[in-house]
């Protein structure tokens, strides 16, 4: 019997002004998922470790084996036979991408088994309609991140282009800390106006950070890592925030914000040492208002899903 | 005495999906302003050509004189005295960043005749003055790519920070059809909330587009030009916009779009022939509706302001 085990990174959805359209892979946390080929045609789910028994086992409702059914019905492969073990080892309902991660997983798992049939622009719509699955809507921003690696613009999604960016060498600090901020929630309090002036404030920070990728110009790229629409809101959801976002900035953070719809919150670094200083910093206050944290240090993935 | 003459261009602002903070210059329509040294401290405008008697001789009151006059005190050189002859050779009230040209010709020429005590970057703020006086915001959309030359991003307002991009090797073809649409009304017609859908799809357009300038990647470029949210309403002012879309579009063009608030349109070209054929299309048609229209077809600017 043929196997394969896979790794997916965990990703920053929106990147404090790239609200539904920037995203980036990490290389920590991410997700590990064992696939073997079976002769009994269908896809289960034999066990899930790291998920605290969160996740549905039934293969139609589980983001992962969903998304590689789609994939097999699209190739019209439904003979074959897929066992997943699925380990989570990152946090779930974060902020970083969890079910992205497990999806896209998934689906290089399948397609890597299948003699690598589609192109990972190929394999994006499945992952998206996992994320659909697991979230309720079908953004890219995770997904194509956890997939392609490095940065990604979602430049449109009907049609869905996506665009991979430059990959800024610094250091991502993520910390998660330990309190429920579920996504389709952190959506329902956006408005859905905003003022046109503050629009146009945010797609200045856009175009800026977009041309800072292309020319390494990370003093231009902190600057543009304002959000006037989207944090003020969030941010409310968030423990501490302001005072995190000091406590970043303050240790040489470019810049400081919300990971996806929290309640992770992440900073970019150009020297790990001071990211590392401003975790510590960060998780220990949190603890001393009782609020448990995880914390993660890394360069910015380049590569997505790679075989382990 | 010393005098010199200058030239400075016509700029497109907006360029469709980057609403106040995108803007381009052309090398064809400009200004052609003449300034003269004289022993007589104060500034004077000798004599407007081609403006059909529509800008005031009023030093305080013409955007070039006064914006000349604020640059003066502020270098503390009030002991100076210019004259200054204006050659209006574009259409004002066009779309076509009229008063940016002569304000930045003024400035540009007594930033040369004092011996260049100034940076660009220095003459942005008092060539904005001058863009204020004249259409009553201080947008800078318009006077950052006729003072820099090439494609300009305004990053932000507040603190003004300009960008400048990649410069397409592109043809601008550009329409002005004689109809009027104040800079005012144009502004005034537009809704001060939008959906947060469509500022979604805006930005990713925005980002696109700067990613395609880095890129060179015009067919990309061409995607992104696409305007959920302006062009909607301010379309409506401008005669026969989506015929003259379809004829730059059936021609060849990658885009097209409103120039600043209007009436002028203008398009992108690879090839220099298709632009002009496609100018002759939409004067024609024009025509046959009774309405007259300038034309003109330039490469991007790339310098700005010139001695000439």
């Amino acid at each position: 019997m043929e196997s394969i085990k896979v790794f997916a990174p965990a990703t920053v959805a929106n990147v404090v002004c790239g609200f539904d359209i920037l995203g980036f892979a990490v290389n920590e946390p991410g997700d590990e998922l064992i696939m073997e080929m079976t002769s009994k045609p269908g896809v289960n789910i034999i066990s899930i470790e790291g998920d605290e028994g969160k996740l549905p086992l039934d293969p139609s409702k589980n983001t992962v084996s969903a998304s590689v059914i789609s994939l097999l019905k699209k190739l019209e492969r439904e003979d074959v036979g897929l066992n997943i073990k699925l380990k989570k080892k990152m946090p779930m309902g974060s902020g970083l991408g969890s079910s992205s991660a497990s999806a896209v997983a998934g689906l290089f798992a399948a397609n890597e088994l299948l003699g690598k049939p589609l192109s990972k622009m190929e394999l994006l719509p499945f992952a998206m309609e996992g994320e659909a699955l697991a979230c309720g809507h079908g953004h890219a921003d995770n997904v194509a991140p956890a997939l392609f690696g490095g940065f990604t613009l979602i430049k449109s999604y009907e049609p869905l282009e996506v665009i991979a960016l430059p990959v800024p060498k610094l250091y991502c600090a993520l910390l998660y800390p330990h309190v429920d901020v579920p996504t389709r929630d952190a959506r329902q309090i956006i408005r859905s106006k905003v003022l046109l002036k503050d629009a146009v404030i945010q797609w200045g920070n856009i175009a800026g950070l977009i041309s800072s990728l292309y020319t390494q110009d990370y003093e231009l790229l902190g600057r543009c890592m304002k959000d006037v629409i989207i944090e003020p809101i969030r941010s409310i959801l968030i423990p501490e925030f302001d005072r995190m976002k000091e406590m970043a900035m303050g240790n040489g953070a470019l810049g400081f914000g919300i990971s996806g719809s929290g309640p992770t919150v992440f900073s970019l670094f150009r020297s790990p040492e001071e990211a590392q200083k401003s975790l510590q910093e960060m998780k220990k206050m949190l603890a001393t208002l009782g609020i448990e944290s995880n914390i993660y240090l890394s360069e910015i993935n380049e590569k997505g899903p790679v075989v382990c």
